[in-house]
């Protein structure tokens, strides 16, 4: 058997190779390799940790003779001793996993101090301060992480002294005191451990090589692994890289700083970056003194600065992405110590991908790649200023992005009353119900003190691209009084806040916005999405503009067009519900009749902004008693009403029996005024008999509607089958809009989806009645109209019968959301705020099944319904329309299953079509290239 | 082409074809073959029908030909001569399809009477009235079968004359008046059809033929066989058979007569009807004289006797079923007319079938195969005495069958308490909820106005045994004075009325009941029937008293025991309460402890109980909030506790003011005493403070608990996860009882079952502390403990996900309720009363899914499970025990797909027994077998 490499110098090691050697440790190596100016050095890699853990903590036999044997090389390469007090070698030691990993050990630096090479370099360094600071900062972290001694034990010691020395900064301590301190830490470890600070540099090396390989089952970075579902696949055990220390504080002629190949504020192809001069890394980040700007180092430091611009050429050109980098400059001598993409907004990423495609650097395939399809979120809702944050008054669920301003109003007829005095609002609710949706149309924000990001008014938020912050739980409202109290402060209605639907967060008074921009650079990489996907794109619209904002962002159709809403109108819903309440056919189809040509009216105005595309129309889907008041609505004003009647009958004839009563007793009766008080309010009011009869007679019908499981209940088809008046009214709306628009020479193409369809039967049931009236329309208007039918398989029956439906239905449309409660039998509602958050808590479930389509379940259900139906009926049209159709994540996996188009929010479809350029690019790229991708991202 | 033969004779037909002969003309051939007295004809076939109306209602060539040829060689065997007025051949016509079809046209008599042989047949039988009562009658069904004269035109004419002679019935006409009413009928028929009725009886027979065939597109026909879904491979066209006519009133030596050839209400093996001498078929039905027994006829006319009981003999020996026949004897002669298989009570198809299996007549699995399962029912439940039935009150849903009388109470707690004072009570509700579970224990039997067969109080009732009526919506309850009006009747709290669970009706006052009993033959053709099954039949019990019946009617384990009602219990639901409504863990703690040890007690006695038999326990259910008052309860008491408040204070000073008052002014103030009244009622309530803080609290909880769609909402494992210290007192208790029992030597086999499983995850959680407590329970009770661990299946994720449950699970156990809700979308308590009755009025569902299992959508998915769980699994134990596995189409789904067991309510099991032994008996028939076997039953 030869021996095992365990150890690779920075010159050997495959840069490529993060498992084997760490993302820090190939790091090192693709540097040196690349020819930056790395201090040289050596990677002990991850293999060396399994085995050291796997054979119960013992070094693999033959690892300390390669690491001796590198140490020995390092030496000769710098000239410098490991444990030489003439000329001491000091080296850093830096643990690396495969993936960036929280909780376990960082760095040891300076190792190969001891007391006689501290003596050693103060003669070399004439600098006794920076030795003892350097030897002190060695024996904390060896001290914490090598043998386990509190940290905080540390802490205490230099906080005493500080406070004795009366001196604020650790800088302000003299060399005096900190050899004062190495002395106690010398101390504190003997006295904690039992043994002195080990002085031999070959035994600190391997004790700290072992420390860190410990760290990789320590309980933090164990629990990590375990949230975050890193599987051994990914990542196991952690290499350490041993590097020749250099040091920014040796003067003058010595600085350290942090770097961007490229602004990442704003992606302009500009050096980024600040410095120190005379100081070690550390201080950059602890912020003792103010670092300068990049530019500032071509005076200041010449040479290094040119050695830095071709340094930043070399990164660039070789990692194709802007890179992240640490520098330090020891005795005008440029080093790198460590390099990686950088991180930035998305505004900087898409214009230096852009960028970056134009320079020949990367292919348009590429750049797409880049491009974190959530990241363009931030680019198309208004964002709050970052620098004008005053502290939150409460933080709920983001529910829908971006931010908006405005005074509070707390019921839907407010807001409406408020905005039309020019008002900008904001609708603070416990939660919100369909009837709320005209307060929606009214206000710019909506926040609710319950709910999650799947709630009614997160759904409809969303829809509207009007920010939202839901389930913001710490938040009361008090209808009666109209306030609400957040942290304290109390609100009345009137009050500005402002909303930060991309965080959650719910701020005092107005708070200046970003405005969001579609920039050039936007369009164009949006466009070479466009060129690469397959999938379509489509828009969630119930309204023109909503309609018009989806196609200008791309959309090429409407796949979802709820209906329901159009009789939420402040000016249908009374006639919405005299259909529902009408005791008569002849009444109910009075109704039904005032309420076609407003329906058609809706459908003209959307067909003509879509004209040439798609527009999926669906039919009636919720239950009817959301269109009427609530028992609760109705039991407390009826009661009202009737204690009136009683106590008017007992008191009205109270003030005529005082009068008779002798002035003087009048004092004796405290009650009178309260008692004609309340008459008076009584009389104001007026007892109507009609009233209360008539708001009986609509609770009895809202009780005879009321549902235990609405959302299993009487709805969707179940509604069009029992009330045929209304799907008739609304399919002859759509195909008399069509016949219209037809005439006036606009390209329709409307498509009839029903919804909650459970058996073909259902599904015939309607198309025999689209067909008789399309006739009927095409007779009338002599025009020739087409149009599509179809189903929404939202219910788990229609996926195991697609392909009966197939045969009966044009088109399909998936309704992910109640698909998943029904697949999980969780209400989407009850779930969000009830259970889920202990699924979360206890690993049952990784991700919200409403935000990420589940694949295993409702996934599984998804490819039964299209293989079987596409075996008999290859062309039929397959959509999503649920809330997953924006998930970058759902979206791939649409694309993988074969669906023609994913349908979402208007100011989703950007992300959307970023998300299917990256599923095809995916596809293209192949299962295992694949991984390698999603690796880099 | 040699013709085809469209028509056969009596002699030639195939008896078992009835298909092409029709029932009715197949029974003819049959019988004919056998040696029966049948009088001689013919049947026309199917075939030719069909072609009939294939091509546009033309004959088929040849068949007039062959009908001829066929009737000469009648007038050849009877001496007789079609439209021969010497001595006229008399037929009739009678329709038969392959299945009995009502709807369709019956029969034409006398066919070949014309004005002439009406002559000739009078001097022939010298009785005038017998031959113009014939011909009339031949007049009027001719008219309205073969001509489409209204019939109700020649009622009137009939009515007319009975009216003129002052006659109540049609036997007191004289020959004369037949003879006008003869001449009024073809004026008739020729002012109605412009055509005379033609007296050619060639020609009358053509149209008899045609109008039959016709008959088979009559829309009532047509409507028929859509309703119950004949298809054309079930029947198709209509056979038509000509018979000569005999006569049972030629005189004292002629009769008429039906017969059983056993008793059909006994069973017993005895010879069963009556007749009428000198008299037609008709008038035994229409009642006119009474009828004599059977018996009789030996004294009366001793030859046709003799041949009568040889026929009997003939008859069972040949078909092997109780035979339901019509005879007539014409001058002594006996002749069969019809005969067919007995229908009979349940209690006389079991003794017949167990006699004949006595008898060597049928094999036992002939005789098991003969019961149909529900029929069963009937002998379980006790049931009203037939005779003694007044007017029903009002119908509902026969929600769980069996009858009860009693005392009508309002509430739960009434009910207790009546049942305290030793009364019968029978349970008024408008619906039930869990907490009125000790309602149904105090009570005999449940009537509610809402709900299906599968509401609360169905589903409770069916599990106790006890009769239900449910959604008897036309009864009016008033909660407030404890009345309830049915049928304008008004009913008060103690008034007695009487339920019959079985037929849906409710009756006034107390009604004789018939007890049950498991007969010796009961019991033996269950246990021929436990002989043939493989698929085993298990009993739901909640209660040792249920697992007690269970187990005594057959049930070979406990399928499903529901743990919620042990907490509903009066003692414990306070317990529990406190349990939902700690604040802290501890207070939440302290009620688990003390809910241990009486649901150890539980288990125990159920386990003794099913001593050596498996016990399915499932894990707490429902959701918390249905173990708490409404949120519409506590705002109520909470409204009124505040409003006393307030009211109280304006008035407490009421009296003494008055006091000081003149006393004449008193006479002024009229609400004074209303005001005291009010007063003393306010201090009789006492306003206490602590009492509405507690209301509020709670409300405020039982709010935070409130669910949009409670079905898919915190419940199940759900519960078991966030609230882990009920989940494991429960696992405690289970394994602890199992302990306790082991020690006392009982063989108990308890299996552990979490209810609403979705993921694996959920599963494994659970399963994990299962394996901690057990250790536990069996280290301090120091005896091995055997259990089982397994999940529901009824959420469909658990369905798609079944292999990877069945790595987890020991047990699946379907839970088809939900499973049928989650998988069609549809809430069943919403459905049954909203939008099903739709539904199967435009035959978009045939089936109610909750009674029948739905085959394509939920067995699906079932079917799925049980492949991919037994894949890597074969030996996992696979049932079912939502309601479904009580109703016999769905145990024969089950025994097809490979499960082990059903389970049901223990009143079920014997139905389920017979059940499972005819779906293996169909399985081992084979297909084609199989579809002969259903035909015969």
């Amino acid at each position: 058997m030869t021996e095992k490499t365990y150890v690779y110098a920075f010159e050997k090691g495959d840069g490529k190779n993060k498992k084997l050697l760490g993302g820090k440790g190939a790091n090192l190596c693709e540097m040196t390799q690349i020819g930056l100016p790395v201090p040289p050095g050596f990677v002990i890699t991850t293999e060396a940790c399994v085995e050291y853990l796997d054979s119960g903590n013992k070094l693999p036999p033959g690892l300390m003779d390669q690491i001796v044997a590198h140490l020995t090389e390092l030496e000769q390469r710098t000239g410098k001793g490991f444990g030489n007090p003439e000329n001491p070698l000091l080296v850093s030691v830096r643990s690396g996993a495969a993936l960036s990993m929280p909780g376990m050990m960082d760095t040891i630096l300076n190792l190969g101090l001891n007391d006689k090479t501290a003596v050693g370099l103060c003669k070399l360094t004439e600098d006794e301060r920076f030795v003892y600071d350097s030897y002190r900062r060695l024996l904390a972290l060896f001290g914490k992480i090598a043998l386990d001694v509190e940290g905080e034990l540390f802490d205490q010691i230099l906080e005493h002294e500080k406070k004795a020395k009366k001196v604020m900064f650790d800088t302000d301590l003299t060399a005096e005191t900190w050899k004062k301190i190495c002395d106690s830490y010398k101390a504190l470890i003997k006295r904690e451990t039992k043994k002195p600070f080990p002085q031999d540099p070959m035994e600190q090396l391997q004790m700290a090589v072992e420390a860190v390989f410990r760290s990789w089952m320590g309980k933090r970075a164990v629990d990590y692994r375990r949230q975050f579902n890193i599987t051994k696949e990914m990542a196991y055990g952690t290499a350490v890289s041993i590097v020749t220390m250099v040091f920014g504080n040796m003067g003058t002629d010595s600085a350290t700083g942090v770097g961007f190949t490229r602004d990442p504020g704003t992606g302009d192809n500009t050096l980024y970056g600040e410095y120190l001069v005379n100081a070690q890394g550390e201080d950059v980040v602890a912020g003792i003194r103010t670092p300068r700007p990049i530019k500032e180092l071509r005076k200041d430091l010449p040479k290094p600065y040119r050695e830095l611009a071709k340094v930043r050429q070399i990164l660039e050109n070789h990692y194709r992405e802007v890179q992240d980098f640490e520098f330090t400059i020891e005795k005008n001598n440029f080093y790198m110590l460590q390099t990686r993409n950088g991180k930035m907004n998305a505004q900087a990423l898409v214009k230096t991908s852009m960028d970056m495609v134009d320079e020949g650097l990367i292919t348009e395939r590429e750049a797409v790649m880049r491009i974190e399809p959530r990241a363009l979120h931030q680019l198309l809702h208004p964002r709050l200023d970052p620098e004008k944050l005053p502290e939150a008054l409460a933080y709920g669920i983001a529910a829908s992005p971006g931010a908006a301003s405005g005074q509070i109003a707390f019921t839907a007829e407010d807001a409406v009353a408020m905005e039309m005095e020019g008002k900008r609002v904001i609708l603070v609710r416990e939660e919100t119900k369909p009837d709320d949706i005209h307060g929606f149309f009214a206000s710019k924000g909506i926040l609710t003190a319950r709910g999650g990001k799947t709630s009614h008014a997160a759904v409809v938020a969303r829809g509207m691209g009007k920010p939202c912050v839901s389930g913001a739980e710490t938040i009361h409202i008090d209808y009666g009084k109209k306030k609400v109290t957040m942290k304290g402060h109390r609100f009345s209605e009137g009050d500005v806040i402002t909303l930060d639907g991309t965080s959650g967060a719910v701020y005092p008074g107005e708070i200046p916005t970003i405005e969001p921009e579609m920039t050039d650079d936007l369009l164009s990489i949006l466009d070479m999405a466009d060129r690469i996907r397959t999938l379509g794109v489509w828009g969630n619209a119930d309204t023109p503009e909503a309609a018009k904002k989806a196609r200008e962002l791309g959309a090429q159709g409407i796949g979802l067009c709820r209906t329901e809403r159009m009789f939420n109108a402040q000016d249908r819903l009374p006639i919405f519900q005299q259909m529902v309440l009408a005791d008569n056919p002849s009444d109910r189809q009075e109704a039904v009749d005032r309420l076609l040509p407003l329906q058609k009216a809706d459908f003209t105005e959307i067909f003509r902004v879509m004209d040439g595309l798609p527009v999926i129309i669906r039919l009636l889907d919720p239950p009817l008693h959301e269109f009427l008041p609530t028992v609760d609505q109705l039991m407390t004003e009826i009661r009202r009403l009737r204690d009136f009647n009683i106590v008017a009958g007992i008191i009205q004839e109270l003030p005529e029996t005082l009068k008779l009563l002798d002035p003087k007793a009048r004092e004796y009766v405290p009650f009178t005024e309260t008692l004609l008080g309340n008459l008076a309010e009584i009389r104001r009011q007026g007892i109507d008999e009609d009233v209360l009869r008539q708001k009986e007679e609509t609770l009895r019908k809202v009780r005879s509607l009321t549902e235990v499981n609405p959302m299993l209940g009487h709805r969707g088809v179940r509604i069009g089958i029992s009330h045929p008046e209304i799907y008739d009214m609304q399919i002859r709306a759509i195909l008399e809009a069509a016949a219209e628009c037809i005439k006036d020479a606009v390209d329709v193409r409307p498509e009839i989806m029903v919804p909650q369809v459970s058996t073909v039967e259902e599904l015939r049931w309607v198309k025999e009645r689209v067909v008789r009236i399309h006739r009927e329309v095409e007779r009338r208007s002599k025009v020739k109209v087409n149009y599509q039918f179809g189903s929404m398989i939202e219910v788990v029956r229609a996926c195991l019968r697609a392909s009966r439906m197939a045969e009966v239905a044009e088109f399909f449309s998936f309704g992910t959301n109640d698909l998943t409660q029904a697949t999980f039998s969780f209400s989407r509602e009850d779930a969000e705020n009830k259970f889920l958050p202990a699924y979360y808590e206890h690993h049952i479930l990784q991700d919200n099944p409403f935000e990420t389509l589940d694949e295993h379940g409702v996934g599984r259900l998804i490819n039964i319904t299209i293989q079987e139906a596409r075996r008999g009926h290859p062309d039929l049209e397959i959509g999503i329309c649920g809330e997953h159709g924006g998930n970058p994540r759902s979206i791939e996996f649409c694309h993988n299953v074969g669906m023609d188009y994913v349908s979402c929010s208007p100011l989703r479809v950007p992300v959307a079509r970023m998300a299917a350029a990256h599923a095809r690019l995916k596809e293209l790229a192949g299962a295992e290239v694949k991984e390698s991708l999603e690796k880099q991202l």
